[in-house]
């Protein structure tokens, strides 16, 4: 009878799951978890949520479906795994293939052997060096305890909160501190909110939701110290553009691989410095596996490798480790850097490549902005998004896909990271049969609408102009003539305060054709440039020759329609 | 300048579709919609809603995003299209290219030339050779106009509805008469409810359903006659099962293509009765198309002929028509069969093939059922469903998936449909980056989970039985011993009273084994049966070697929990 010796170190997702699995695959093995803290086997990313009160206690976050609370009684009975918790492995001695081991409430060092090695240790959130970072008030979040820590500070009279980071967690968080009417800061270095994921004009709809919940978004902004009284309590931010009130400090800045036990056993790190592990997870070391947050991963479309810690991405290294520790032979291919997340009314997503990522790597492009409704748009539940697509104008090939709306995003981003994973086109997408249901989609998915928009762009049919570049030739005095195409209802709900404006409605274009100049540039819109995209063809019809629509329309305008 | 002559017959989903995609490509073709109606390009599917009294008016059914009520003028002024309504097409001489047209209202004959025709005649439902059905009080859903008839009696007094056939409409008919109080059977032929798109487990889950929502459901029952009082009007369903008291009859077994017009002009109609197209979607004429309800499509999977009239794949075959009647190359490669639906609290869909249709076409298969959340289950709006996924046991390729309940599952056979469309398997879907957030999925969605489970199977690590083969042997008195291993609670709130049944919770197998006979075959089971898989590998490590899981575990299990 087999008795491989599995050692585990790290009991939160990864870890857990490809013990797990091991004991699944082999009755008889020796399977150990190293955990350094009391917890395991928690959702980390319920956090927020149980900040917010949406959860209620953090046993929630560590129970099975069924209700039984993940500790290592549970372990061990239930899955016959012995766990070390309150354990820090302090080295790894490949030779003699041996762990050790401190334990955190005796500092008494013992030796674990194994056969089989498996590193999920994790990420910690960073600690940037800003002057007072240590003060009384200031926060990261890495475990339930952190949790704990800051819903208190939240329920026991905190007014002003900074978070320090506009990344997932800080908007996360933001909600949760918001729902408790704090007044939430968010200060971010980078010119965008959630900079590592969404390009220009999904991030900028965001930033107006984030403000329209009374969040004071600050952007381009950088954080110099944090101020604190004579108790040592945070009492303001510091930044180049100014100091902010604040009682309670989040620095949500990014988290950082735990990678200090692998580089001291000398297994090699990647580019991004996370672990590098092989298709199998292997470390450089065969015998030593690693998964989870301390991995770098392979981005499946750019081909380079990528860091993005997901508790979904170690729950699948924890089920191919536990394969392979067991003499399977399982892959793990790589990520599609899908993120996906809540921030109030809004559902937020986004798969594949970013545009800027396209730029960076220098993949040629052509997008899409779409927005639209998520359901039949007469059906009541009927909420709208926008969604931007990316694809390659050569092979047609999709690229990326992000939206942002109340609209139900996900199911979108999760069709596209399917469809980007199999290397589908455009035309592939516009011919998918999803399904549809009034209380569901409309008879032609913003996905299919999207793909159909890129089609006409890249045969020519259809000829845009992305906002950014309207906005700078307004700002530069262009000469050019604005072609609102909207009805006078429309125009009268949002107008577009322009004196370079003309207002024909589609349905009377035709006939006031001769309204319009010949040589001048004309730029069609509508609200979603629908039928901005019909006008310049009826244009095009009538031998027009310098004539586009604004991508994604009035709803897709991501600066004010105010301004000049 | 071109002058394309482009006749359209048909003025609902294709037809307005192929012809405003037409104009878009050619401003300058000569573009006529022939339509038999007064009402234009309405959403047929949303007739059930408006019924019930969601949507309105049926002008919503009839409007652009915009507002804009898509009538002839609108054609007109809008898109430069030429309506013809309330205008029957009455043959087509294909020698003179010309289509004979006859006013309704007038009765007054002419004909339209066409250089390119597109037939889009759609279809009509079914009216079954039962003595009785023109009575009054007897309904069929073709049009807006029948949606207000049926609107009007549920509004007036009608008190008992007995809808004929068990599918979509059927279905979601149903649910918009029982929320107007009315007490409502339904009457289905076969031994289930959505027969053609469901198999056992799904439907019996949605039948539940129905009967919780307060619905007579009577399957296996035939419809013999229809009986009516003095004045004509309908007061009983005769079946061979009982009458049935009715004072409003809903006849919805499905729906006929329309064509007459076709056939009498020698075009060729497929092995399913409806028109037959090429990947072009022209029809035996090269200078006819058609598409819509009124043509056959093949399916990706089976690559069989399939009849799966929808308004999706309606304004898909518009846009490749419009393409190809003015000059372009464009394909409709063929459908997943894919079909989702609303029932009450419960969200139903199916994609690729069911079971059923394995075993008709001698397709290998291996399945799995995993009752499920649809989010990270202590997430407050969690809500549960039962998905079956069907694969290839040599290919691992996705063949088909089915699901339903209150969770989300339409997000689901979205990423079934494409998968299946790309080629996937069930490795790859396991591996799939989908978007991960407690708000949204679980850290493994379901559809992983699926896919796990069936490789699990397809590796030998996990063997299961059926439900309907386990309902099999209690039936006929087999020697077993079924094991429950869930927790107290679960086994209170939810006990299976049956003398075979032992509990041993999962936590306890281990120390307890020996109460368990080595030599009798053993059944496991939990609630979704992610324990009663854990068990079986349990005892098998123990070597037990006649022990299966429950498929689905009790959550999944399609009888009732109290028969022996």
């Amino acid at each position: 009878m087999s008795q491989t010796k599995i050692v585990v170190i790290g009991g939160v997702a990864c870890g857990p799951k490809s013990a797990a699995r091991a004991r699944r695959r082999d009755p008889h093995a020796d399977i150990t978890i190293i955990e350094r803290g009391d917890l395991l086997s928690y959702a980390g990313c319920g956090m927020p949520y149980y900040i917010q009160g949406v959860i209620e206690t953090t046993d929630e976050l560590m129970s099975t479906a069924a209700g039984a609370v993940r500790d290592a009684a549970f372990f061990d009975n239930v899955k016959a795994i012995n766990v070390m918790d309150r354990t820090l492995a302090s080295g790894i001695d490949r030779k003699r293939k041996t762990v050790e081991v401190v334990s955190v409430e005796t500092a008494e060092k013992s030796e674990v052997p194994y056969d089989k090695l498996v590193l999920a240790v994790g990420a910690d959130a960073l600690a940037p060096p800003f002057p007072g970072v240590d003060l009384k008030g200031v926060y990261r979040l890495n475990s339930p305890h952190d949790a704990d820590k800051i819903k208190d500070a939240m329920l026991n009279g905190c007014k002003h909160a900074v978070i320090i980071g506009a990344g997932l967690i800080g908007i996360e968080v933001t909600e949760a501190l918001a729902a408790h009417q704090l007044s939430v800061t968010i200060i971010e270095m980078m010119d965008s909110v959630v900079p590592a994921v969404l390009d220009l004009e999904t991030s900028a709809q965001l930033e107006r939701h984030l403000c329209c919940n009374g969040v004071n978004v600050m952007t381009q902004t950088k954080v110099q110290s944090l101020q604190g009284d004579d108790t040592g309590q945070v009492n303001a931010v510091i930044t180049d553009r100014g100091s902010i009130e604040a009682d309670m400090v989040l620095v949500a800045v990014g988290v950082r691989p735990n990678t200090k036990l692998a580089a001291d056993a000398g297994l090699e790190l990647g580019i991004t410095k996370a672990i590098k592990v092989n298709e199998y997870l292997q470390t450089s070391d065969p015998d030593i596996y690693a998964g989870g947050d301390c991995v770098e991963n392979i981005n499946l479309i750019s081909g380079r490798p990528a860091y993005v810690p997901l508790g979904s991405t170690a729950n699948k290294h924890g089920r191919i480790i536990g394969d392979n520790v067991t003499g399977g032979k399982s892959t793990f291919k790589g990520v599609m850097g899908t993120v996906v997340f809540k921030a109030f009314d809004f559902n937020v997503g986004h798969t594949g490549l970013s545009e800027k990522e396209c730029v960076k790597l220098g993949i040629p492009y052509v997008t899409a902005i779409t927005p639209g409704p998520d359901k039949a748009h007469y059906y009541p539940t009927s909420q709208s998004m926008v969604l931007k697509m990316i694809a390659s104008p050569d092979t047609g090939k999709l690229l990326g896909v992000q939206a942002v709306g109340e609209g139900d995003v996900v199911k979108r981003i999760d069709v596209a990271a399917t469809a980007i994973t199999c290397g589908a086109t455009v035309e592939d997408i516009s011919g998918l049969d999803l399904g549809y249901a009034p209380p569901y989609s409309s008879a032609v998915d913003l996905m299919a609408h999207a793909a159909n928009v890129i089609d006409n762009k890249n045969c020519g049919l259809a000829r845009s102009i992305r906002a950014s570049d309207l906005k700078q030739m307004m700002d530069s005095g262009e000469d050019f003539l604005l072609l609102d195409v909207r009805g006078a209802k429309e125009v009268e709900a949002r107008p577009w305060n322009n004196p370079k404006v003309v207002n024909i409605p589609l349905g009377a274009l035709r006939s006031r054709v001769d309204e319009l100049p010949k040589d001048r540039e004309i730029i069609t819109f509508c609200t979603v440039s629908l039928r901005g995209y019909e006008a310049q063809r009826v244009l095009d019809g009538e031998g027009f020759t310098r004539v586009r629509f604004l991508d994604g329309g009035v709803a897709g305008w991501p600066y004010s329609l105010d301004q000049e």
